[in-house]
């Protein structure tokens, strides 16, 4: 923590590379650093120059008088190692390579030259922000240590943090226009060491940040950043928008900061599931920031939201776009519409959306406003007014929301005096109906987080004896037999069956098990039994049991293994699966069976170990949920029963880092009566694992 | 259409109910009317005044010196009927009503008052703006009769009707903001007389309007509106908003103009069968309706676009975003890239995004952009760029755009030059990445509007028979028998079936159908047979099929009707149905059966008859499309097939107005073959039709 407060909060600064010709853009860097009027040291790094804006000039890191806590460095890729080798001799803490030429680049010379970097670094505990990046800044210390074209203008509580500087300069550049205050960033380009959790972290303990907001092209270490998410997303809202969502998106990450994206379904739902809100595009991302700026401490309790107004037709926008995110615009109660009656004209709409019309006696705007504000059907609002520049309709909204706590967004277009009242008050104007209504979504969404429980739940507690049997060093695929043993162990209810290597033996079995009942045949290297002929389903007596095992016998080959299955009826099947991320770790999916899985995709994902609560998020979220509340004659699926099931495979791949893979398709549910009927679990070696 | 004339470009204007007093919005009107420079006679009317803004003022319609074609009128509601009788005594051409209080109101009033004015003006011919509305505008004749606090900035050829005046307003805000040009509008509030489908008549012939954007509450007379937008669309984009998305959002616009939303899915289904592009947001509308005045004429031929710039992290995002709305970002062919390499420092990227990098030799940026613009790869580009205000950027896109006709878009932020050139040239500047993206995908689409072949195609051209025969006078629900006898009449293949009333008789012509055979209970009222075990599947001898008809006997009465049946084989089912919607007439709808429709609502939608085009696209946009190019052994759907099955239903909907609702579920398709298994018909009365 010791180098972020340096970075952050440096008492001296070396430049290295600036120049003294003001169209360079490595004079923008120290133009900045001098004109946000840094009170620390300031050292420009430049040969053969006498001064630099008011500053001495030195040709190198070892002529500095005195000790240095940030190097910033803006000199062409190849001189780089050069520069650091000397701030790691000088003891420097921190260096931010702003030079582009590194990881990024296609050929393998730019990510061997930044690992040796990254080496020198190392060797003298020296951190390294970047390479490929834009800077760093924070505006409660008066530092600017960026190639920053025009300096943030607004001093404010948001922290961020972007691997791409542009995006970090759009952005800047829009809470500048929006006069939204910015905290502290840092852009951390290629981040081959300081890396988001670190700063995350730091942000978190940090006085003057209350949001966080990142652009992500790859996280490394996901388990570690996700844990850091976890625990400071529960004080401060932190807001994610990540890059690399298609090939295309994907290619073009890798070609801009080096970054492997990963897979970024996995990567958004483990971000959601640590509690961090997601952003799906740079202006939700902005919006949702400005919101939670402005809201944190007034959140909405629920998601019943007031549309008041002036302006009808961006009401109406408003209201269906509500329903689109998942808001509710509830109708008003009788008594409230009532209240509100009393003061607006006989044309206005009082059912909520509330259109109070132009028509409105300016002095009706305040109680009008209250009327609304105090009625315990709605939890916040939304304030919409096109070009009636009044104060009072402002002044209204200011009062109410101070008056009630509730908080209030609005859309404010072509009124000036209305928009600076309500800016100067804090409730944020947006540019469209539609992006109020989702800032506030956000509002909601992140007074969920803070209000998500966590149930842990610990089943088996212990690796599992099985696997432990099973000669470690090389990778294999167990046969459902064997998976299915694993997965009892921990509990997860399975099939009666029994794994039989004598047709003579075979018939016993059954018996006991109760016919009709279904054969298999267990041969390794058949990974689809069903497909190539390998079961044989509904074997209702003796006599076909016998035949059948025969055919079996006669398709493969003499001596295979025979599993006798109960037959589990008809129900909801679903799939539970597993597969290790090499970021995330142990990732578990659910989805319904077949068409819903292979073709629509509709699957929910979560990292290990879930909760309770994450469990029961998975089984609602998939879009065909409906299904499992029951259809067509088949019992609901029971919800708690099989969540426990999700409890129990996580607990087994958490617990046994050789599973690689697990596939349980189907598990059949049938009310309360849930079974794995087929699975499968493959191990890795224990070098591999 | 002379109306229409007469409303956009009147030679005399009477203004009922100006105010002198400024702060007072009846002032604005005159104001606005005055300032815009208005060349023909002007006619203030308000009692006890003698001028108002240099203009001699009237106390009444009657008084005035000579003819008028257009009046507006903002007196109180309970003043305008009198103001519309003294307008139809003079023989004005069109009255705006601009006053609030009618239709939009809660109790019937309101309602019954309009039509009472309508009906005075019907009478005179005179036509009817609003009431309840914000006014006319146009720019090129210098008319501005609005309430607008700000007038519309720029000319320009974009063309625009709302019901909402406030909508309008937001938008010509917008305009004058982003420097985009007006051509004319028209807010049509409770749209009581002059409608949608007339404006965009008149737009359509309009040398002015070269895109006609509409935010719509609601269709009056949907037919006709589809049969307008279908001719125009071909020659000039028309982009539709339409608002009542939602329950909450429809009881908004019916206490916002009194509008009756209706099925919004069938409406945004007609709008783009018509060939309309649909917006989803206010932003969309407004980017989309902008890119579309810019580039008109200049439509990429189809949707690889490439994406250039010198800001990495926004070019990222909106390679990402082009996945998102179907836009491809192809990567680049090594020969152009080879090319691109020439020109860019060695860390840049090449492949698609092509990032220049700030390192690129400005005098290298006009080659770069003209060697990818040049390209077969893409149709097209969006150019971004944050932060470097360098002339030879713009120019560099300028040039190339001119010299390849391919269309350019742009999102460049905190570079006003750049901004200013690529504006002046006409490449439009968006507010984020995504914007650009999605507005480009908006050019895209249509290009794909204008190229859309409608081919028809006739079966059977005459009403039906079998529905001659049938008592009229009386809604009823065909028997599964009857209505597959219609739909044989129309080509429809289904099933080979028999109705039997006598078991004895069954055997016969389940030989003549062969084993197995389904028999079903045919019984008035019983409209779900199969959940009241009307059926029996897979009967599979004569002895089973007389043992079978004699349980069914049991269970509902003597003297039962039997349905004899193939055993269709198992086949992908899909569900073909059919409603009647009072706007909009027959709606076909296609989906896939069970959960898909049911649970899902999967389902694609279109106004009859339907082209072969429609069927193909009905059948295509499905989102469990993947089914039907075969699923596990299934095989692959005959798409051909069921198009062709999809306009037989289409043309015996729009030949039998008795119809109000086919129902064929399941319709079963196995390759070639495809059959409708159960289908059932619901006729209204005669008087109903």
């Amino acid at each position: 923590m010791d180098s972020l407060r340096k970075l952050f909060e440096p008492k001296s600064i070396a430049l290295v590379g600036v120049s003294r010709h003001p169209e360079k853009m490595s004079h923008w860097l120290i133009r900045n650093v001098v004109r946000a009027g840094f009170d620390g040291s300031v050292y420009p790094i430049a040969r053969g120059e006498e001064e630099i804006l008011g500053y001495r000039a030195y040709a190198g890191l070892e002529q500095l008088p005195g000790p240095v806590d940030l190097v910033l460095v803006s000199v062409a890729s190849k001189e780089v190692k050069r520069v650091i080798q000397e701030a790691s001799g000088i003891k420097a803490s921190v260096a931010v390579i702003l030079s582009s030429g590194f990881g990024e680049v296609a050929d393998e010379r730019g990510k061997a030259l930044q690992e040796e970097i990254l080496g020198i670094a190392r060797r003298s505990g020296m951190r390294v922000v970047g390479p490929n990046c834009l800077g760093v800044y924070n505006g409660h210390k008066n530092l600017n240590g960026t190639f920053l074209a025009e300096p943030p203008a607004h001093k404010g509580k948001i922290s961020l943090i972007s691997q791409s500087g542009a995006f970090m300069g759009v952005l800047v550049n829009e809470m500048n226009s929006r006069e939204v205050g910015l905290g502290k960033f840092v852009s951390i380009g290629n981040q081959t060491d300081l890396r988001h959790q670190e700063i995350i972290e730091y942000f978190g303990n940090d006085e003057d940040t209350s949001v966080i907001g990142l652009f992500i092209e790859e996280v490394k270490d996901g388990r570690g950043f996700l844990s850091v998410v976890e625990r400071v997303s529960k004080v401060k809202p932190i807001v994610i928008f990540k890059a690399g969502r298609t090939t295309a998106g994907r290619r073009a990450t890798l070609t801009h900061t080096g970054s492997m994206a990963g897979d970024f379904a996995v990567a958004q739902a483990a971000f959601k599931q640590a509690g961090a809100l997601t952003a799906d595009t740079t202006e939700d991302f902005f919006d949702s920031l400005f919101a939670l700026a402005y809201n944190h401490d007034r959140l909405p309790k629920d998601d019943r939201v007031g549309i008041v107004t002036i302006s009808g037709g961006p009401s109406v926008v408003a209201t269906d776009f509500c329903g689109e995110v998942g808001l509710r615009v509830p109708e008003l109660r009788p008594e409230t519409q009532e209240k509100i009656r009393g003061y607006v004209p006989f044309f206005s709409a009082v059912s909520n959306p509330v259109d109070m019309t132009v028509g409105i006696p300016l002095s009706n705007l305040g109680p009008c406003v209250d009327a609304l504000m105090s009625a315990p059907d709605i939890s916040g609002a939304i304030a919409l007014n096109w070009g009636w520049d009044v104060t009072e309709f402002a002044e209204a909204f200011v009062q109410a929301r101070n008056r009630y706590g509730k908080p209030i967004v609005a859309f404010a277009s072509e009124n000036p005096k209305v928009q600076k009242i309500l800016h100067k008050n804090g409730i944020l104007n947006f540019p469209a109906p539609e992006r109020a209504v989702k800032a506030y979504r956000g509002l909601v969404e992140y007074e969920r987080v803070k209000g998500k429980r966590v149930s842990r739940r610990a089943f088996n507690s212990k690796p599992s004896r099985r696997i432990g049997e099973i000669e470690s060093g090389k990778h294999s695929i167990l046969n459902e037999y064997i998976s299915k043993e694993i997965l009892s162990e921990y509990g997860v209810p399975t099939c009666k069956e029994w794994l039989v290597q004598r047709v003579a033996d075979l018939a016993e079995k059954a018996e006991e098990i109760g016919y009709p009942v279904v054969l298999k045949v267990v041969h390794p290297g058949l990974l689809h039994k069903s497909e190539s002929g390998g079961v044989v389903l509904n074997v209702g007596s003796e006599a076909d049991l016998v035949k059948a095992a025969k055919g079996l016998e006669e398709k493969f080959s003499q001596g295979v293994l025979f599993l006798v299955q109960e037959y589990v009826k008809p129900g909801i099947e679903v799939i539970i699966g597993l597969r290790r991320d090499e970021n995330y770790g142990p990732i578990i999916a659910f989805g319904l069976g077949g068409i819903f899985t292979e073709l629509l995709r509709d699957i929910s994902l979560r990292v290990c170990p879930l909760s309770w609560e994450d469990a029961h998020e998975m089984i609602q979220e998939i879009k065909g949920g409906a299904l499992l509340k029951g259809y067509r004659g088949t019992p609901p699926a029971d919800h708690d029963a099989l969540a426990e099931v999700l409890l129990r495979v996580s607990e087994l791949a958490v617990l046994n880092d050789r599973i690689s893979e697990i596939d349980i398709n189907p598990f059949i549910l049938r009310g309360p009566d849930v079974k794995a009927v087929d699975a499968l679990i493959a191990l890795s070696s224990c070098e591999q694992a």
